[in-house]
């Protein structure tokens, strides 16, 4: 098993180095004393500060009532390490399973939320339901990070990006063009 | 410059497989006679089908105004022959320059909706707006995929995906998981 890497605090309005990418994230969250997690890459960031951020969770999902219910989630990155936890989250459901149990993973407690951080991811993400006016219409729920915790190094953790079929491209190289931007535009 | 990549019809219900991890795309748009392209980070899939997406397009890009008032517009995924392009086009703004022909972009008629295609990207999404409820308070853009154009290869073309402060992580290699999955959850 992975470890459970030490986190900072990290400003919660620069999340978008980490969700903007576009990596598979796993959502947890805590209902009624029961934690559960979900495989995700429906996501979105959506501001700056408030920080906000968007996430398509499909009613099908057992996780879908418990954030609705709990107004709140944690959203965490997990990196290559983490593969086949990530692929099993994604083909069971917490209505039958513990997925902590399961997947072997270590529920941490948040500082802001009722919900469950997961150890052994890169970052986690302490979200408040912001606003849910299009979560009956198209599962979409617009939340607050709250509180950010990141991992330090490695400074370029290998994320996964899913493109459906069983299949997910994994983070490459970076390449800066921090030069060609006007000074404005570098946030 | 790029070449203009032969394109094949794709099915809308699976632009998830180009969208989903999170690349930098080129919204074009059209409006009273003049056309316009933005550089977008801020997306996510909504649904198969209809084949909705959500773009955040700030209210200070003149891209808004003329996506809002045409109620359409094309996504186009760049790779990384076309970085200077995306760089630059995402440091000017249309309403000081007409950047198709700033950055030498190919407007190619679109089928289905009066915005222009670019040529040089690897596949273009024809978009309507399905729902503006979220365009007044969060700039959110829901919009339907109506006609998707694709590249038949490279298979796996490199593309960019932003994390702020002018730089890139370039998408590598891909992993399959595809006999981890239950049958009904591979799509």
């Amino acid at each position: 098993m992975p470890k459970r890497p030490e986190k900072r605090d990290f400003p919660v309005s620069q999340v978008r180095r980490y969700l903007e990418p576009g990596p598979i994230v796993l959502v947890s969250s805590r209902w009624r004393g029961a934690d559960n997690v979900m495989t995700l890459g429906w996501h979105t960031v959506l501001e700056f500060s408030p920080s906000l951020i968007g996430l398509m969770v499909s009613s099908g999902n057992h996780s879908h009532g418990m954030i609705r219910e709990s107004r709140a989630c944690v959203v965490n990155l997990p990196t290559t390490a983490l593969t086949d936890a990530v692929v099993g989250i994604g083909n069971t459901t917490g209505a039958e399973i513990d997925k902590f149990d399961r997947f072997k993973l270590t529920a941490e407690p948040a500082s802001s939320v009722d919900a469950p951080l997961i150890g052994e991811c890169h970052a986690s993400f302490e979200c408040r339901l912001h606003d849910d006016a299009l979560v009956e219409r198209y599962n979409f729920f617009i939340l607050e990070v709250v509180k950010a915790h990141v991992a330090p190094s490695p400074q370029r953790p290998e994320t996964l990006h899913y493109t459906g079929e069983g299949v997910f491209m994994v983070s490459g190289k970076t390449i800066s063009r921090r030069a060609q931007f006007r000074p404005e535009r570098l946030r």
